[in-house]
């Protein structure tokens, strides 16, 4: 077990005052998003569209989520200058009832499907207590969290999940069988930062596997099954026909299967291996990606005073609990990325040097000059 | 990782051909239902209320769940006995919207207040797509799958989920932090049995951890922390203050606090430390467990046919993917439960020595003769 550590799926920021590599460096928050913003406007999309992709990536990077944030723009550059995403994509309600919708997403960014979606599962949610939304033709949204905060930052509970290209096995398979299928919740806390999970369903994260592949190391035996279905050590297994093990096994795999059923089946998306690859695969061709969005407005069931005081008394409660020797802190779910988030805002977001090269062909894909864009 | 097998939190019933003990023996699923009715009657329950109870448990018994069903009958009926289930309890709506209810379940049998609550989520997604029952002043429910299937059973994908007094540690604590927050959904699956996981957020069952125990023997280091929040593997280090482990560290400590939002904190439930132990604690007191429920009604939002297609779709290709070496089956989860569930229903259900003790206890509370009553 983790000792103390509450870490998400994805790679972590490190602080400001650790040492740094010359190429690792701090960008305002402001200017990151702004770059990210103008990129988007030069691949062909509206400012409105440009704004909703580019706050997504830039507050991804400022809770130190760098697999996820603009480390990914030069890839939906080159989708949306390829087809595969279109530009002039409107995602809009195909049908409704009062506390549901499903949504087509037209293939636009994801990430400004994903929040009209979300928006539009709030909007019915405080009318109903709760709501569902089911999306299609969406792609790869970026972070799951981005849309479930959405919510909680308006004072409701929010869910978002999404299907994906399989790259995980099925406890017995030989090979690939459900996506990471991300879910991410978040929950309102009062007088502190929303409680926020970000996890895939497998033990670890694609990216961890890909980043010790490119650094030589042997990986943990409990993260990738071999193309014959066995535990390996060796990363190299992955890109040869390797699937990523289910996390708690049989547990996460039944959880990747709730997802696949709301964000894929209900949604009328692509399912598991009909889903596009969306960063290998054909780049013209929209990939069909499936997501889902529950909001769950509190007020309507409860004043909301009561409902924060309860949370707040959660938090004290784990805050305080006993610790093993040697942890300085219990974490909630998403403390860490908070703590990140303020330093990010205050002494400006530590990018690593793989984001920085990702940003600089993003720059050269837009005709920007980086330097100059990020001050 | 479990090599094919979608093994549950809970022991499994094993096949009736395999080498049974004198005292593992087949009893009919109707004949052990009456009984656990009968008992219930004899507690002070009225017919309807003693049928549902009865009916949950030995649904569990025939799924093979054997910690969940029967097994727990005399604890119920003590409490039933004691005051702490209030024989005359009425579960009711305190509140409610179109898709949603607050429940009090004025500590009925937890099984009469969840039945009930599921019902009332089915009703209102029928009209909404989809509602949110919360539930307090509960208790120990049983199996989470019994309610989930419940919504099943009628074309719509059911959700449940409960709190408990913590026995599970979060991540860096020294103790007891979350309880086992048990979750489950069913998906109807057209011609094949609901799709339907039924989990814990720990690692293992607290019931592994005391079956080790009582048979002298030694634990994977996976699934207990001793006193001092170390990983252990001696089962004894449980009852002196040691804590399970939450299943793939933060990320089933992070499900666990999803659970308490919404099967503690937004229902009005007690939370964490302030629910009873209902099975040592005070017997006369109400213990105010929280649930959860929360049905989906698919045919509101597209044609029940084009989602029975998909999700057989989504069946057959996990069926037919390639297998690992030794592996005969890839299960969908909950389909070594159906199986036994069908074994159970044209052969009898097999107990294990330790249920039919149960039993024989639950007989002697309620004066009836178990060898009869059984047949």
């Amino acid at each position: 077990m983790n000792s103390g550590a509450v870490s998400s799926n994805v790679s972590r920021g490190d602080p400001p005052n650790q040492a740094q590599t010359p190429a690792r460096r701090a960008v305002s928050h402001s200017a990151l998003q702004r770059f990210a913003a103008k990129a988007f406007q030069r691949a062909g999309l509206n400012d409105g569209d440009a704004e909703i992709g580019a706050e997504a990536l830039a507050l991804t990077d400022a809770w130190g989520v760098h697999t996820h944030g603009t480390n990914l723009l030069p890839d939906y550059l080159r989708r949306l200058r390829n087809g595969g995403l279109r530009v002039q994509g409107k995602p809009h309600v195909t049908a409704e009832g009062p506390a549901w919708a499903k949504v087509d997403g037209d293939s636009a960014l994801a990430m400004v499907t994903s929040a009209f979606a979300m928006r539009t599962a709030v909007n019915k949610a405080r009318r109903c207590g709760i709501a569902y939304v089911g999306v299609r033709n969406s792609c790869h949204y970026g972070a799951a969290g981005v849309y479930a905060w959405q919510a909680a930052r308006e004072g409701l509970i929010g869910l978002s999940m999404a299907n994906d290209k399989p790259s995980v096995a099925a406890p017995g398979s030989r090979g690939r069988v459900m996506g990471t299928n991300p879910i991410s919740y978040a929950v309102p806390a009062g007088r502190y930062r929303s409680i926020m999970l970000d996890m895939s369903v497998a033990t670890a994260a694609a990216a961890k596997v890909w980043a010790a592949l490119a650094r030589g190391e042997k990986i943990p035996n409990t993260w990738l099954l071999d193309a014959d279905g066995k535990p390996t050590t060796d990363p190299n297994d992955f890109p040869k026909g390797g699937a990523l093990q289910p996390a708690a096994g049989h547990k996460g795999y039944g959880i990747a299967l709730l997802i696949e059923t709301l964000a894929g089946v209900l949604s009328g998306a692509a399912i598991t291996n009909a889903v596009g690859g969306w960063l290998l695969g054909d780049l013209s061709t929209p990939t069909d990606h499936g997501a889902a969005f529950i909001a769950i407005d509190v007020k309507v069931m409860m004043p909301m005073d009561d409902f924060t005081r309860r949370v707040e008394g959660l938090v004290d409660e784990i805050h305080n609990a006993p610790r093993a020797e040697g942890v300085e802190r219990i974490y909630l779910p998403g403390e860490k990325e908070w703590e990140c988030y303020d330093r990010s805002m205050k002494t400006g977001i530590v990018l690593p040097p793989d984001v920085i090269e990702k940003l600089e062909r993003a720059a050269e894909l837009s005709q920007l000059d980086l330097a100059k864009e990020l001050g």
